[in-house]
């Protein structure tokens, strides 16, 4: 702080005009994009009343609004808030975690509303959308915040802003893969969320490794009361995480099952949870860490099979194994993992959602892998793993084989997403480019403002 | 506080019973009130299953409730959370304002649920209820919590439960011109809650206006755990706005396009806020009221026409203008209001619901306006505004006359409203009144409490 | 502190091991249970298809899943941050109140599933759970947290997970004894939840009397932003709790009516409280423990009665009364029972929970016993209550008369098993006990750990 920044000042004149530049110029690109692309999906529009006809439904209660809506709203605050605040735990990053959050979240559900859109919502040149889509684009954020975790402290908004625009994109190509080419379940997404947004988050954080981020390790400590918000971030997660895990499956028993396996697996998840804290701990004491991270890490791993027929003996078993891998993960990986492999994983998302949603992934391979006609009923058994079409002969075996494909391609593109995201930082901050929009944008701005003539 | 306050003591007096005073006769009164006239409405009544067989439904979950009952619980919270923390931010007015906010939210929406009742759901003289009439109430509510937040600070509760009762009446006389006379659409209140209660709260601020209120301007900054605590207000208020503006649409798509209007608007509405917000500050930091107030003013503005075919893209638009203009409204008009007009508006409601409110009245004036046939559909042209009956040859040209008109009559009686109450305010201190009350009540309580002996 | 403690650091010894041993040989054990016992109920069956056809359902939307998911989620909220911060206005427990809240609630919402699945939903040894089994696992787990506020700060966590282990299995005794053997109705709970959890707990208190508390009271006050945390609390119950009251009544009428009676009740009650409180403190200011919690007692207090024809008025009339009764326990009685009875209630629980929950009995049995055909319907009527089967005949004044005798069975359930938890404590602190313990759990966790061989 006593030594003077020279190029730091020279840098915050740029600053100043850097952030308000992509703020704007990005959000016009997104007015231009949502008005040649995105309209209302038929269940949102005005002609409602015949498209009823058309689908033969009877009640208004029909439309898909009214099965999504209340999770809808749980995934929602699990995002801005849950995710928010899970991060003030930090005593000097409480607001900069809440408010940047805040910012790189709104953007992204836009970029992903489109992404996704093309790739999922897309009839006659119009991406259509209603209720399921606000769902997926939160979602697709939702692995954004994740990746946010682990270099929260290193980076300014505008970097943040930068890798939710690719992260965002390879989000939606990763999923378009998994879902559509390899046909696999992944509702909750602990291949497509947890373990891509993780591990893209740890690639991005160990390409800006900072040896002397030590120092200033007494910004990072914790105090009471930013210990009490984090809590709420942690409880509105636990929570809702039965919402979503059961947003986007289908209606009737599939959301009802997913529901009550998260449930499950959370409760286990805690006991366990706190078992290894108090065990690892100095003097038996709970670690406070533990108790706002690892006890989540249940909804993670049950994000594959919650819609399958896991049974809740089952979920509580993975909440139970998860919660001692993530708590155990806190007290010697975490450490191990800055030493020696220079990953500095400022919220611990390896032990929240990168372990976990590997785990995820394979006990969804498992649980499609074993599943029989007996178990789930003919009806069931096709409506659940949609073979229908071109899948009509996949056999449950296959189907795990293709689950577990899913997990190494969400492994390959985080690693080589993040490596790019990473790696093109510097570049965004070259002179050329910063004079270039510095100048367009007190152009622009001074048209905008009305100085133009001062 | 070292300076003998006399008058203050001898206030104090009669402060001890006044409050009580009025909250329990006020309390009787709702009682003696909800006794002659409120009762359930037939979706909540026994009689149920016979109403069912009339309306020709076949299930229960056809029942209104489910139709809007997580919606309004989305709306309860924005009442007492969103508004209640959102005022959190002055560090020596936090529980006051979350306190306060809570006590005149309680009695609003009893004395609103009588006052909507008396115009929207009298039938042989019984008011009945249903959740679409709490929801109502909640909305009620929502725009006395609005002119509240002008006057934060400033007033003692009794005080804001006087304003509560007049604001209330006013609020439900506004509305029946609005919606029931002019035949116009306002779902989400941009006219009838946010710029009748903001008008209304800043004529109150203007008549209360204190000069030297600077000097205790140390009492209003905020400290690092407040801005957290608002910022649970702020997020609040975002992730169920979308509820707010589709609480009370139409079944079926309406409440489904209006979520997903407010959704893109309140979006954008972010980005533009951090934009603005880093470029007008000294060194493009951001400022966290900014964050915390503009951020939602995109929710306000298309609270008009989120029900209508805005579409997301027009969505977007409105949350960019509306960003930009809150924002700029914080750094410029706030301290010109309150140098020049005498305008103290302590937590700038002007930027956060007054002029937003205005715009979201023109919008949908001029999105009613441009519909057509076409992008409604024959039967959702009809639906959407309603253009039955008397209105049946209404077109939407003159639709959109009528939208125009509400701004105005909305903006007439807040001003003759807020200025009503402002200047009856002494009169509720007059020594005769007081000593009036103060015996009544001694009395009273005396009674009541068994003490009639000592 | 400055005394050294041997005893303590003797026992310190043993607690490191006891808390990991009873949350995973418990977690266990509950894994085997879930094993044995529980499957997906009808509704949550991958078989949902058939079963569908079968109830001559033509929709997915009439899954129970979509009647009371929203309100499932309301309930949890409510439990886990509601209650759990509602306690953090004690400043020095405010983490702990959160934490151990979180703990107990998660093991017993397990606990309960398994203890009221063999009462309620056994079905050819197996127990088949939906989301309605959710609910009233959490509300069980409510009457554990209620108890929990009577001896907040004087127990360890194990002593908390030993309460709630005896406390869920009588809880769910009583509840078969009440609604099964009797017949009667308690949608929200005012006698099985309140009543009962809240004397279980004071009983317990009363024999964990601890003379030197008094010494400690300095950790027992209160801070600005403690008061603020507890707000969250106080809020998400008061603006939940139409949920609570509503989320497992009938579908249709009875939901949408105990919904309405919440509202109204609790919302009378924040104004007697305001009153009372202001009324008894000196200077006529208002303390916040009575804003945190006599507000809330309305809710309470309609939890019989609220699916009623209680009627909107009625509430009123009960939430007035009920916020004087809790306000003027907190200044009066609370001392009392504390100085006189050696009861000594932390958070008050003998207000908000115990004289609610009795007076909420009393409405209820008279709610019933007034019922008619005409205010109900003929088939409102027999609906309402279940007056089918074996209780064709029942009269409403018979009804009325179970409905007190449930009261009444659950005071002598509450003090029974809150004597025998509390008398029965120290035998888990025996030391063969405590010895046995570690010893099997040092072998279990050295296996688990790998550290068998150092």
């Amino acid at each position: 702080m006593e030594r003077p920044r020279h190029q730091g000042m020279a840098k915050n004149t740029y600053m100043r005009w850097r952030l308000p530049l992509v703020c704007l110029l990005w959000e016009v690109a997104m007015i231009v994009l949502f008005g040649v692309f995105v309209r209302f999906g038929p269940e949102a529009d005005a002609h409602w009343e015949e498209e009823k006809r058309e689908m033969n439904l009877t009640s208004d209660i029909e439309n898909d609004f009214y099965f999504r809506y209340p999770s809808f709203q749980d995934v929602h605050v699990m995002i801005f808030v849950g995710f928010g605040f899970l991060m003030t735990f930090l005593k000097r990053y409480g607001f900069g975690a809440v408010g940047f959050n805040f910012l790189l979240a709104a953007f992204g559900i836009q970029w992903a509303l489109l992404m996704q859109g093309w790739f999922h919502s897309f009839k006659n040149g119009k991406i259509l959308i209603g209720v399921e889509n606000l769902i997926n684009a939160d979602f697709c954020v939702g692995s954004v915040c994740i990746a946010f975790g682990a270099i929260l402290g290193k980076t300014s908004p505008i970097q943040l802003l930068i890798m939710t625009l690719f992260q965002v994109t390879l989000f939606a190509v990763n999923e378009y893969i998994l879902l559509n080419l390899l046909h696999i379940k992944d509702a909750g997404g602990s291949m497509t969320i947890h373990t891509f947004g993780a591990y893209f988050g740890l690639t991005v954080t160990r390409i800006l490794y900072r040896p002397n981020l030590e120092q200033s390790k007494d910004k990072q400590g914790s105090v009471y009361h930013s210990d009490l918000f984090a809590m709420i971030g942690t409880l509105y997660l636990w929570m809702y995480w039965p919402s979503f895990n059961s947003a986007i499956s289908e209606h009737g028993d599939a959301q009802h099952r997913a529901a009550i396996n998260t449930y499950c697996s959370l409760a286990a998840c805690v006991l366990t949870t706190v078992a290894f804290s108090s065990m690892l701990q100095k003097k038996g004491k709970l670690d406070m860490v533990h108790i706002q991270n690892a006890t989540l890490a249940g909804g993670v791993a049950v994000g594959t099979s919650a819609e399958m027929m896991l049974t809740p003996y089952g979920s509580l078993i993975v909440g139970f194994i998860c919660g001692i891998v993530s708590t155990v993960g806190y007290v010697y990986l975490t450490p191990f993992l800055e030493s020696r492999l220079h990953i500095q994983d400022t919220c611990g998302i390896h032990n929240l959602h990168a372990m976990p949603g590997l785990i995820g992934g394979i006990v969804g391979a498992i649980t499609a892998a074993a599943a029989t006609e007996d178990v789930y009923g003919k009806e069931g058994f096709i409506k659940a793993f949609d073979f229908t079409g071109p899948y009509r002969t996949r056999t449950p075996s296959v189907q795990g084989g293709f689950q577990a494909a899913g997990i190494v391609v969400s492994l390959l593109m985080a690693f080589a997403g993040g490596a790019l995201v990473g790696k093109t930082f510097p570049l965004w901050f070259h002179p050329f480019l910063l004079m270039l929009s510095e100048h367009s944008f007190h152009f622009t701005s001074a048209i905008l403002m009305g100085r133009a003539q001062s």
